[in-house]
């Protein structure tokens, strides 16, 4: 059985049909229309779409799942504010999807789908699951016992707004020192940019110019590491969870990533020392298309 | 039917004959033995006495649940280490109690205990759940779906060991900066010597000399309840849960720890706006007796 997964981002529309495994048969991509009320019917022609091209009989998908950049209602089906897309409030996306394909319609936020992606092709089968995202900000999605976690609201998991320094840089969400002001790849390119780096300065620059041998690349990638990791050892400590995954494009550059991050975890957690079974970390094995993938497993969760 | 708790506690252990709504109907309290070994026989001692002052057959005794102010293996039913007990390691004491009553018995640590017994007799039906309890140290509880949240090894909601201040003061688990170190008691008491407070300084003289209209000690509280606070308002943001409690000896100053806390949570936390949902905060009912009263409700956990 296949289900299609929608990944709806700022820029990008991504979609694609889904083995039970997390395999992707087909998957395309087109431009997020300019304004929010002409998203569903983008996503009903990239559906017929990839049907057409992968050879595929509506009849073989179980359910289409949605994962957008905002907040959603995920009991009613519907978007409820995009704040990155303009007109993209109040939209009934999964209805409309539904009658359409006469499928099951689901809807999540895209750092949840994410997490569920990651957690659905992990080699781990965990009963508590932590997936954090480094990227613009830093996103979370937490699944425990199989279950995303969801809070009232549909609103948990924002893992980028803990404090890490009180009293420090203001965030965009109004306090001061979270996490996410320190450790997000914007926070990274401001913190490069501080350190006499000009020009274009990106995530994958910083890393490319360390790469290089570039000493002042090394000493802000290492500091910027301290942050990610003060963060991911919170979340050891709060949730001793069998994984945590770190994702975004930027986890890509592995093991420089990893290292020195286990390394703090394992050094600074909590830890039972009679037992030898510990929070196991790991690189997102899908990057971007943990999105697409994840939200074809919404069904899973309603 | 009725259920007995045990609070085992560094310095005494409690004993309670508890109804099924959290009703105590006999309470006990004894020192707690000198070793370890000791504890099981003096545990039986205290359940008999009770059983027998309070006019009960064992036979209405559902179960008999423990809670331990260390780590504990859930499955097993055995104290694997209580670091403030000497020689308290490794005790198979559910098997003890279990065969010596004929009952089931059950343990957790002592967090979790107290964040049970508050969950019970919360007036909220919580989805999800969050007890915090500052003291000696900050603890925490989380319960989801009705379910404590155990993690790996039985060691999740280390919620005290979450840095808040990122190379700030030392901590005993060896990182800087936990929000322990700022929002335990202990820590309100450093704060008060450090403002220049001298002789017995304790939590309950601070907010005493606070109520004499003393205003140094006003300060002192007003800058620890922003401490206390900023661990609270992360918590609202990873978890979104229904209800936080906040617990502890200290809670029972009530309005003056919960104002400020509700009022930077309510300004500072990621909200959405489109609900009236938002996480309710509230002091503790139990006090002093959530352990021994949420200890008697393991049995609904395993």
């Amino acid at each position: 059985m296949k289900n299609i997964g929608i990944d709806i981002g700022g820029t990008f529309i991504k979609a694609a049909i889904v083995e039970s495994k997390g395999k992707i048969v087909l998957s395309s991509k087109t431009p997020t229309p300019k304004t929010g009320a002409d998203i569903p019917q983008k996503v009903i022609e990239m559906i017929d779409d990839l049907l057409q091209k992968a050879g595929v009989n509506i009849s073989e998908i179980k359910s289409v799942g949605i994962g957008v950049p905002g907040v959603c209602d995920t009991k009613k089906g519907t978007i409820v504010n995009c704040p990155n897309i303009e007109g993209c409030k109040n939209i009934a996306i999964c209805d409309y999807v539904s009658e359409k394909f006469n499928v099951k319609a689901y809807i999540d936020n895209d750092a949840n789908c994410a997490a569920l992606g990651e957690y659905t092709v992990s080699d781990i089968k965990s009963d508590s699951f932590v997936f954090v995202t480094l990227g613009t900000g830093v996103g979370g999605g937490i699944i425990l016992g199989g279950r995303l976690l969801r809070g009232i609201n549909s609103a948990a998991g924002e893992v980028g707004h803990i404090v890490i320094k009180q009293d420090g840089e203001r965030c965009n969400c109004g306090r001061r020192g979270c996490w996410e002001r320190y450790a997000s790849v914007t926070a990274l390119v401001r913190q490069a940019r501080a350190a006499g780096f000009t020009g274009h300065v990106s995530g994958r620059s910083i890393f490319a110019d360390k790469a290089k041998g570039n000493k002042k690349a090394d000493e802000v990638i290492k500091k910027w590491l301290e942050y990610v990791a003060e963060g991911i050892c919170d979340m050891v400590n709060i949730f001793q969870p069998d994984e945590i995954v770190i994702g975004g494009g930027i986890s890509r550059e592995g093991d420089i990533i990893l290292d020195p991050v286990k390394a703090f975890a394992d050094k600074y957690s909590i830890k039972d020392t009679n037992s030898p079974r510990n929070t196991q970390i790991r690189i997102s094995k899908l990057f971007n298309d943990a999105g697409v993938v994840g939200a074809s497993f919404l069904y899973t969760q309603n």
